[in-house]
């Protein structure tokens, strides 16, 4: 799900919503407590000869700055390569029944390639979410399609291959010549290629070592941050250590929400939305009299 | 509105319009003020314990700049996007018109397809824009047109059916063979690439929290940078806060405006502009008389 | 082989297979060694005159951590590039079939011609990993096919020869019309593309200097920290240098596991897996029966 | 104008032109005058209770290092996307000859489409570089062509609709079928793209505040520098100030002479040099005698 | 040439060949040298108020190693691009060959095609290397042709047109339809782009200013860092300065040798083994006895 920035500049700053800030406040509350325990520790093991000075931690808070920016990179583009995945399956839907309305016989039926369609778009949706297809596309495939759709192992495949047939029906008696079959065969290879690259973000996620060597240097950075900070910032040294901290946690988190684009957590991608406004789109195109409501963004802001 | 760098260096340098200094202008006096604030009040808070050191600030500044660095070059990333975009329709606008004019038979009307064409440009940045459309579409389509396109979702892809319709037309009564329909229709399908593109843009922003987080620690850091550079500069504080403040907000602020390549701020994309280009290079290319002038920059060195 | 983060947090962090950790573990533990060492030995030298600062190794560090970041980027986009050549293999697979099936007369043999398609993808898989290949393309190809493939320096390549003859038979008997056989030609070029990529990824490492420059440098920098860090820390050198440590050599090692992705280390693309996808799709498009079992990940999260 | 780097490393070091050494030996001399002024007002400005300290400067140094570096890829990234549009420009122009040459009937008059080829390239040179085209121009274009071309807002747009028409002249009479009509349209429709591109390099700019923020930072961040180096350096300050500056301003300087690719300056393309590389090959593959000369390299390395 | 790292640890760390390090040996002992003059020299330039202090130099320090990786990044995506380019070549080499074979009728001289193919290959390789190239083409072109190719600017341009006058020659002659001739001649357009491509890439460099701020910054660092280093750290100064020195050093000399990827240095491509490479596979798919042996690593662990 996505959030839309508030208009308001109050609200936007002080947004708890879709913020990362709500998912780390237990860390930070205890970076906070722990800090609060170094300074009235600091007479004690200060006299056991233990201290931590800045200029190490210096040396690695950068380093981890930028092992951090280049995770968040290979993460964001994980999540704009899903978007722009999705972008794509927008223009060669409404492309492709475009196509379909115009080269083929007057009298061909566009609504039910239109409604295989639908279908490719809501299953592919589900398999990346992990839901139960079968009570979705029944709205949309009659019996022996579901049954048939339902029994392999990528049911999104499977449509296309419904979607293929017709299109070779068509050729087969004449209403398609080998061109105007070829370039629409071509559309359906670019529905694959997009379910495919959705499959392949979903099934490899980003190597976990990335993620696990960040997050335990980031873990380990921040809990000895107040030890290092106390001698020179003494009572500040709570809120100087939560703001750094803030700053590399709120990082590290929301690269893991970007790792998996197509979840339900916050910055996720509103693959409802988009699904739905794909329906409408070639609904409309179809001239149909009703189509489901566009999907908006509720009082949070956000979008699913 | 995108802004043409002045010739001479002088006013270069102290350009007012069109740099973010105008924005952020406040919150730099602000900075200003704290810190004489800051020196003022020094003994007194000092006597309460309270001292920072540039030390951890430095560390922070690092990791903050690593970050903006990262959130820059992903909205960068969207602007040069989106005038790609806008520059693939300039070239598919050209191609698509010549392409019509040399396959069609000789006394096909190209310039009833132009016509969809421009209307297709303007109904795209007016959607992206949020402007209505009815009055500047009713100049280039007839009335029933006019009502079919705006009673859908998506105007422009409309405009792109009526296009196709008026190709397949051709194709149906033989004046266009298959393979010549195949490759204007390719034509269409780039279109609505563009347009899908666009709407991909506008609709999905990059994740809230980038800048929900960035915004915040560089608000922070720039608040408490006075108190940590007090003891080491004392009078000098003021200047070198504010030059550090200017540095971080700034292009904080740039990042924001480039974000949204659309919208008519300061270094948006100026998409009245090259939609009149489009209008004047396919109406030239029909040998038009009359064309609309040339959009220029005015004396702001502004240009929508 | 790839690693599948556990669901349970504590797992996660604890998770020890899969992590770069297992192999660095006697570095950092010499480190930790060393710098006990340091500390004992901390008086002798520092009456030889001989000193180390924090402050050197601050350059040297964060100059490290850059040219680190941008050899992971370069490792980690051999890594992206792979996955997605495999991705590319998945999406022409179930569109040449999909063509096939749907192209030619409902009498031709796609079972045939998808045994070949199967035979490829094992072919190419196989030669990426320096298997031997005889036995299993046996179960693929008959006996002539097999010896010719064999014969030759590239045997995926030939099999793609073979598809591309079963294409032509059928084109030169009629069955095929140039555009449909042209169509699927490029299907087979595309093919041959994922294959000279695969063989470009395998072939051409990541120029060895580097590797040999940053492996080097970091662990020079590894042992001269405990010696520059002593005098400040003292007691707690060895736990800053071995954080410090493990983040630079993990990093380092992680790039190396990512630089050749065809391999069966940890962090490598699960190239069985993606294969026995494959296969299972392509079998279920010709309802096949019986499909060999999904691959899944084992107990230590891993998948081959 | 492009600079060979020359081939014994002394005058290679010592290189004056093209270097952007010879645009700010102005400021780096400003600066050294000013370190020097530093050291001799050192005492009484000090007794002000003047002072600066080199850490804040850190900061800020670093965050303008990393904004630098983010431009200088930006800036580079035009450079590098103009030379790949000129580059495409050599290799559509060949192949589109190559393919007139085998497609058309034998009495075919090839060398008319090479001179439209080549006054297209001239006339995309002229335009980026905003040169008067009618001379030029009337080398290879007859009267009529010539007032055409020059009455529109685009002439090499106008161009390419010249080609087109000769092209589509051939097909109406039967020499030329429909597939090979539009594949030849097709490198029409690239060239088109390489036009469209350069133009949104030329007329789109970098973000006029990017440039904007940095100069003001990097001018002012070496303004301050000499005063908090002065009480550590002393009477080194003129020659690590100037260092400083040098590696600062000079890469700003740089980045600027990059941004407008299509430029005179040093460092700009050399597209003079590549306009008469394509003539030269036009010509040769229709065996002309005459070509004219190729651009080589002036005495100072430089190729315009 | 490359290198390909060596299969034992010690053998690879210890490496000399291949490794920059011999390149740059002289400049690190000479930085070992000023350093222990520096040690020796201190009582008397400090006498003289002459110091440096390292805070500075960390300044200096982070912004060189920044824009060295800027650099580096720039050099090293012009070596992948080459290598993508004759990884290009492979593939359409390959596929150009199968479809010959496959489309035109069965008494066709294929092998006369893949002579001119190899050709092409070598052709384009000695252009890329600066070396003649009537030798080598002799053997693959006949003595008319010969005298063509090599009377032109661009011998592997002019090898292309006589693949599509091959061509043109069956089409003209009804063995090759338009559909499967234009097919092939986009594969002469691949072609094409792949040595148009490799052109770009060898004739224009990397702006030569970037080269010489960052050559000219590095070394002034270099020499500067002991006189800063000493007074911290005395008689450990040569071993920390040749450490940094070496960092810095090696990763400018490396980037220059990516630089320009067809050369005869370490690091550059090894166009001798992928060109054979090529010969081999179009040798085996026309099924020829002989064929040249494979290029294999020398005992340096060098390809050429």
């Amino acid at each position: 799900m996505i959030v839309r920035p508030p208009e308001h500049w109050l609200t936007r700053t002080l947004v708890w919503h879709g913020s990362v800030l709500s998912k780390i406040f237990t860390r930070l509350l205890l970076n906070f407590l722990l800090s609060v325990a170094v300074i009235i520790m600091l007479p004690w093991y200060t006299s056991l000869g233990i201290r931590l000075t800045v200029a190490p931690f210096s040396i690695l808070g950068v380093a981890i700055a930028i092992f951090l920016g280049f995770r968040n990179n290979a993460c964001f583009a994980r999540y704009v390569e899903a978007r722009h995945l999705w972008g794509e399956l927008v223009i060669v839907s409404r492309t492709a029944l475009r196509e379909v309305k115009n080269t083929l016989p007057e009298g061909a039926d566009a609504v039910a390639f239109a409604r295989l369609q639908i279908a490719f778009v809501h299953s592919l949706r589900m398999q990346l979410r992990g839901l139960p297809q079968r009570e979705t596309l029944a709205r949309y495939l009659d019996e022996a399609q579901l049954e048939e759709v339902l029994a392999v192992q990528s049911p999104a495949n499977r449509i296309l291959q419904l979607m293929a047939g017709w299109l070779a029906a068509h050729r087969r008696r004449g209403a398609l010549s080998d061109i105007l079959f070829s370039s629409l065969s071509n559309r359906l290879a670019e529905m694959s290629a997009v379910q495919a690259g959705c499959e392949r973000i979903a099934n490899t996620p980003l190597p976990f070592a990335y993620s696990l060597i960040l997050h335990r240097t980031v873990y380990l950075f921040c809990i000895m941050l107040p030890f290092a900070l106390v001698s020179d910032l003494h009572y500040m040294t709570p809120f100087v250590s939560v703001l750094i901290s803030y700053t590399f946690i709120s990082l590290d988190a929301l690269a893991e929400e970007l790792e998996e684009p197509f979840g339900f957590e916050n910055n996720d991608l509103p693959l409802d939305a988009i699904s739905t406004a794909i329906e409408i789109d070639l609904l409309q195109m179809n001239d149909a009299r009703e189509v489901p409501a566009k999907r908006e963004h509720d009082k949070h802001y956000q979008l699913t």
